[in-house]
């Protein structure tokens, strides 16, 4: 028989090294092998418990009863690529027109779309943590290196060492990736910083991807300063941005890449020959989200704040738990534990005996063992009760 | 200024080589640069006229509205999952457990996939042409190789000689790609064949990539012949479906790979970092489109039969058209026209003078510049009309 013949390692065996290697580990998988209640607190994802605004779902009716489930065009139809740039030019101090904006499947989609434009099997991207285990993973998949650059935590919160960034380009760095406020830490990285980052990789011809998913979460504030503002055009810069968070569409599968004019063709090309495009009718209704959706975004903000200072607040009473500075930004708080040396069995831990989920530090950087993250996007009567849940085993 | 001290051609410089050496030529572009009159019959691109279903659009707003917009899981949903293995179970010989389906953006999606999978830059996929364009675009998107294996033209249709393609592999070939029925053919590899592929291709551990989007499309029958009931679960075989054609979802991009279950978590892994999976709402939507369906997978089957036989009876009455035989499946007709040396100056031809827009036969194989391509999935008036303008040109 052809099967045992062939061993049981045979399809494996056909599949390419790079793939076989890539570690399978994240935090899907640490849900999976838990054993929930019925009221387990699941706070391990990057995702809030609040639904997608009505008005959004009316939107997908509308355009499907219009007919638009149609072929759609490859980097986005016209309606949705001139809503983001309206939307991005009325945030920014520049203008973006829908040449530049290419929709995307989600942030995801944008980052695999950004490093499978510039990495050549065995490159690497210079990727600054703690940070989305996600960005590796998407440079894993196309062949290449990530390599990384952590953040130093002080009194401040974390902060990027441009000395440590410098030291880590070589000559097969293609890209420096950095997302600005950050997932886990809700740390900006400031302008001047930002700045100083685009002007190294314009001297070496690096790519700067710039993660701005959390831009419109900032507290206090109505969004992050964007590198859309300090690069030209024709810089190599992509960003990268997604309706997940602030409009909590993460189950939507929708983000763009705001990109150098002159790529729109070719990521045209890669589109038509990857997925074809976005569902026609959602990428209608996503341009009705970005137009309607502001009194939702500030609301989302304010609901995150408020998740935050709560979780904050009652962190801080908690002896080992260690938080040198509050984050100003984004959905999670990431907090250090005394005495905790191995973070995925404290999240294994925690699961079981409190009923509360967290996600392992060890995901998000090599120097984060210590750590763990906890979104913070859900019902205040949820996140006091997982406090309450948390006091006995981290006090 | 760093714009101009860069060049114009700084940004595209800073992409992979391959990327940039990538044709661009496409349908798409065909059209956008045709002066289209308000009475213009599009029947270039592979998508009917008929809109989807409303019971799918019914669906869609149910699953919204039971709250299904938070993260997916990686190879879809369990209930589409299973529905699809149920449905392909009822169609074939062979029980295919939800383990063996991952969900893919479209049928587009699903071949990126398989390409990914098992290419490495340079090595090469052997492709049964003619063939829809975007099989050789999916293959030079990852760096692979397109190698074409023309079948022959006789007057019992395309057929596929094995010596050929056998002639073809090489140590590098890491694939070998047919779909039937075809695009744009609408012909059918008979089941022996395939089975000598498959057995060829154990052989030499190559991959068989089966495209079986257009099996419910076989005129006057349920569904094509297909390789999962040919080959073991444990075959480096994958097949390609989508739910596209014959829902009428095109916009959707909604499709599936059938593999082995091996690879399961290596695909959740390949999907984690490429689009994180297809909208959630949309998966539950499509598992109500696969239970329901059936009546209009059926209307569908007869109307492009409807629209082929009357596209060939007129066709067949036209001096310069060399149709050597009817197409039994799909929803094309593919061909020949005399004294035609250049499909694409035709194609331009035929859009301006006679405002129909047909498919230049060049783009589907290297052998194919003398035949054009016709969607006929579209309403018998519309077809009978475009029949009329093309009579004065082709006859």
């Amino acid at each position: 028989m052809h099967v045992s013949a062939r061993g049981p390692s045979w399809v494996a065996d056909g599949v390419r090294e790079h793939l076989r290697r890539m570690p399978v580990e994240n935090i899907a998988e640490l849900a999976r092998d838990t054993t929930r209640a019925a009221d387990f607190i699941p706070l391990w994802f990057g995702e809030g418990d609040l639904p997608t605004p009505q008005f959004a779902a009316d939107a997908v009716a509308q355009a499907l009863a219009a007919g638009q489930v149609f072929y759609t065009q490859q980097n986005g139809v016209m309606e949705l690529r001139t809503a983001i740039g309206e939307y991005l030019t009325g945030l920014g101090s520049r203008t973006i027109p829908p040449e530049r904006v290419t929709v995307t499947a989600g942030g995801m989609g944008a980052i695999l779309l950004a490093v499978s434009l510039v990495l050549d099997h065995g490159d690497n991207v210079v990727i600054v943590d703690p940070v989305w285990p996600n960005i590796a993973g998407a440079v894993r998949l196309v062949g290449g290196m990530p390599r990384s650059v952590p953040m130093d935590l002080g009194l401040a919160g974390w902060q990027l060492d441009l000395a440590k960034l410098e030291a880590c380009l070589d000559r097969r760095t293609k890209a420096v990736f950095f997302a600005s406020p950050g997932n886990p830490t809700g740390a900006m990285i400031p302008v001047e910083t930002q700045r100083a980052i685009l002007e190294l990789c314009r001297q070496r011809g690096i790519w700067v991807i710039a993660d701005e998913v959390y831009n419109r979460m900032v507290f206090g504030q109505r969004a992050a300063a964007s590198m859309a503002d300090l690069a030209d055009p024709e810089d190599r810069v992509l960003i990268v941005n997604s309706f997940s968070k602030s409009w909590a569409m993460t189950g939507w599968r929708l983000g763009w890449l705001v990109h150098p004019p002159a790529l729109e063709s070719l990521l045209a090309n890669m589109t038509q020959f990857s997925n074809s495009g976005l569902p026609t009718f959602l990428q209608h209704a996503a341009a009705t989200v970005l137009r309607d959706g502001e009194p939702f975004v500030a609301h989302m903000n304010r609901y995150c704040e408020h998740g935050v200072r709560l979780v904050c607040n009652a962190l801080e009473r908690m002896g080992r738990v260690r938080l040198a500075a509050r984050p100003p930004a984004a959905m999670y708080v990431f907090f250090g534990v005394d005495g905790m040396t191995d973070s995925r069995a404290a999240c294994r831990e925690i699961a079981t005996r409190a009923q509360v989920g967290l996600a392992p530090g060890a995901l998000f950087g090599p120097g984060s063992d210590g750590f763990l993250r906890m979104c913070c996007a859900r019902a205040p009567a949820q996140l006091e009760l997982a406090m309450e849940r948390l006091r006995a085993l981290l006090s």
